[in-house]
């Protein structure tokens, strides 16, 4: 059985789930309750009144989190030791240090390891500066695609687009991550390819989907009479195949220890956003994100954010049985966050064996997804008020808007309708509403937190991102899983490339039998896409 | 007890859900299986052998849906009877003829209150043909802002981007939906206000967040120097407060029976993707949704697509508990679909009674999320493939790119890349895999489907949208519920206004005893939110 099945407090949690905390009870959600039912980190308030939870839910949580040495470990982390791994079997066996990437501030981590990494990291934002000095000097770049895909994409996009109003006067972003080939055809068209940097994001240096598109990209270059060697960057590991001056007007570096889904902090986001924002915001970035970090290393509950939100996350998943979660931020900035957390947690914890290799006997990550607001009110939110499921929803928002531009219309600014409608809605689900008329009944009891800023700057859009990451990394911890490796993409890729071969064998004229030989269920599925029904 | 539950054929389904066939099973996941599980409609294919379905199972499937009678409900539906309603209740009372939208080609529905609407909305295609001929010879409008919010935007968006290879040259079109007014700020910044159309899409018009966005263009136009009423066109009912061609260059209408979320083949999606792309484009994707409202009235069930997508949801929903549904287009042109379709299910069948007004006892509507593949390869797949939970999975693909530029790397093109990745993934997740380090082991049994078509033109749009339409349809008609109303979403409202109004009160001076009273639980968040941590 499962180190988590067997904490102590996890018999405590099982049975005080029998009756969770009624939300519905006049008076239970009380302005008291809500005004006590808080916590901070970096500018962060979290409100958690309208969870199910009791200070006796909390305090068992807490000797959970204790019984799973979720500090030791977090320290562990952020010190560069081989957390990465499954013991007794072979596995990715590294650090975890996408802290290291942004540890330039007050009190860095002394660990030899960390600082090792950490002042690496430091040299190539040293070489990015220079690069985008010149850039600026000469004028030459204006637009930029990143290829990338997975954590090279979904990370930084949500990130840069976090932060748009900040963008340079003169400067545009074009993300390009599908071996769709119409993926990179529509963003082709978009740019002046003499004006356009193109970065390469690939940890590896060998992802198909990404040299895919270089290809494509190379070959746009060429036929507009540019070379590729001055228009595209590298971001690679160093040493990689991409690791390669005479391909590559430049080369950026990332780390075995830093994962894909952990590295819109690393140059996998610096380049492009650095590009598009400047130097300094990006910067900022770092140090909203450092915070969080060191928030985090927190041993004090309530102003350890990232701890919070994974034991209500815990609470949730395993004890009142919810499979999935919303993160619904009220602002349109973040309307691509919920992707990217869709990543950071559902492949850094969709897993079902523990550290040992066993099986586990609970249920790992739920199902991440959601919308920006109000404008999911206007799509989902009939189920979560009303369907059969329930459904946690965790919101996001901040008091001023980004651009400042607002007009008061029948006596309120945007602004303050935006955030009228997020209270509204965490207190609606958790009161519900009886009605004599049964489709105007709410059941309630519908769980929510609320995330809340002052506004959404680079400070606090990098401590809202490293937030969610040690959200996911605390629950991995108390779950007892390995939150960093990815092994269940494998198999996949392992079965595309044989279906790859395939084509490959109808292309050279091969029979039908030689081609079923390689793949016979491969050959099938193909055989019923070919010949598929014509349509006006 | 609900109708759903006492079908003789739920019986049986849930005798055979103790045993669903095991995909894992050597031999089981056969050629000939995946040849056999197929079904056609309007140039799609369905392969349905990654299901954990047999035969027997989808004869009982086929059973429920003839005792829950839905071939006369989905007639009774296109032929405009009031089937939007809760028996012996105050409901819509309304009938829902979105499908009389396109009724426009061979063979229309003959019943006279589908005839009237479909005559009325062809109507309003030959205002909006002459409006738009108008445009394109005096070349007055290049770009078009369209305002609203749910329906009247994740629907016509995605089909928007779905075939934005084909807008016209010097078009460009832009969402706006929000109230955050950093979402339509951005949005002005990028347009040339002369040149601009702006479209107002409401069919109460009533809607707070679009009547605020509106207010704020129409400012912006008369800071311009220009006048709002020869910029600015409204989408709305005949007769609503929006009516009004005084403050409108032009009033588009749609109707009643019309529910926001199935309305993007009225003039809600009418009017910017023919602006985008042209009238004939427009009539390519109602031909194809027409097409598609034909199959759906076909008994023989094999080439009734959206019955049999709805059938095999519910066998996933109900008898093996699968509460979510990931919807993965293989084409970036699709990745906002998922979006669009989550809506359509969620505030579709997100419901909790059943027709008659009693509380259901089973499950309804799964949440439905989804991103485009490739791209989702490498963000959620983990959780999909390893993760403690079964998504069942809906694939969508098509042989042939939109922009028909390809290039060949090692041997294949990125389009058959991109389908070996299609087909690869259905059979990993089917049949899983052995291995003896327990971090390689894939359970398999993970359920998915694939729709294939030749090539995501105007017409495979409209069919591909109007499949999933009436799939949410028939699930409904399953299940006993009203799709077609959406109760949930009215206690956010009510409750918002409470809270706006203490804003209201707040500009006013007005004490904080006094704020207090209007709604104390929105006056304590409202104090937590506006005393919140300063952070650097």
């Amino acid at each position: 059985m499962s180190a988590f099945t067997h904490y102590r407090a996890t018999h405590t949690l099982k049975s005080l789930a029998q009756h969770p905390f009624d939300l519905t009870q006049p008076g239970n959600l009380s302005p008291a309750r809500i005004q006590n039912l808080t916590a901070e980190s970096c500018g962060y308030k979290l409100l958690y009144g309208t969870e199910r939870v009791t200070d006796e839910v909390m305090t068992a949580l807490h000797a959970m989190a204790l019984e799973a040495r979720v500090h030791e470990k977090m320290e562990k982390m952020q010190a560069g030791e081989v957390i990465n791994k499954i013991e007794g079997f072979p596995s990715e066996n590294r650090p975890v240090l996408h802290t290291a990437m942004r540890d330039f501030f007050d009190h860095p981590n002394s660990a030899p390891a960390a600082r090792e990494v950490a002042q690496a990291a430091q040299q190539e934002h040293n070489k990015l500066k220079a690069f985008l000095a010149n850039n600026d000097k000469t004028g030459q770049f204006t637009q930029l695609i990143s290829i990338g895909i997975g954590g090279s994409d979904l990370g930084p996009k949500a990130l840069y687009l976090s932060l748009q109003h900040l963008q340079k006067p003169d400067r545009a972003v074009h993300f390009v991550s599908n071996v769709d080939p119409d993926d990179i055809s529509s963003v082709l068209r978009q740019v002046d390819l003499k004006k356009t940097l193109v970065i390469v994001v690939s940890k590896s240096g060998t992802t198909l989907e990404t040299l895919t598109n270089e290809e494509i990209a190379r070959k746009h270059l060429i036929a507009a009479g540019l070379k590729p060697e001055k228009h595209i960057v590298a971001i690679t590991s160093q040493g990689s195949p991409m690791d390669n001056k005479k391909r590559y007007l430049e080369c950026f570096y990332m780390w075995d220890s830093i994962g894909g889904r952990y590295s819109c902090t690393s140059m996998v986001g610096a380049v492009a956003l650095s590009f598009a924002f400047g130097h300094d915001v990006f910067f900022e970035i770092l140090r909203g994100a450092n915070a969080m970090d060191k928030a985090a290393l927190t041993k004090e509950v309530k102003s350890n954010l990232p701890l919070m939100l994974a034991l209500l996350s815990i609470w949730n998943r395993n004890f009142l049985n919810c499979s999935t979660c919303a993160i619904v931020p009220y602002s349109q900035a973040l309307w691509r966050f919920s992707a990217h957390i869709q990543q950071v947690e559902m492949e850094s914890n969709g897993k079902r064996i523990d550290q040992r290799g066993s099986p586990v006997d609970f249920a790992t990550a739920p199902v991440i997804w959601g919308e920006a607001g109000t404008a999911a009110q206007h799509s989902f939110y009939q189920l979560i008020h009303q369907g059969t499921a329930v459904v946690p929803v965790e919101f996001i928002g901040f008091l001023e808007s980004q651009y400042g531009e607002d007009l008061e219309v029948q006596g309120t600014t945007s602004q303050e309708k935006l955030l009228s409608n997020l209270i509204a809605q965490a207190i609606a689900l958790a009161t519900g509403q009886k009605n004599d008329n049964p489709n105007k009944v709410f059941p309630g009891n519908r769980p929510s937190l609320l995330l809340v800023a002052q506004k959404l700057t680079p400070y606090a859009s990098g401590a809202l991102f490293a937030l969610y990451e040690h959200k996911v990394a605390f629950e991995g911890f108390i779950w007892g899983i390995n939150s960093f490796d990815q092994e269940g993409v494998q198999l996949g890729k392992v079965l595309a490339e044989k279906v790859i071969k395939q084509f490959v064998a109808q292309h050279k004229g091969q029979s039908e039998k030689e081609i079923e030989q390689i793949f016979p269920l491969g050959a099938a599925f193909l055989k019923q896409l070919q010949d598929n029904p014509v349509h006006k």
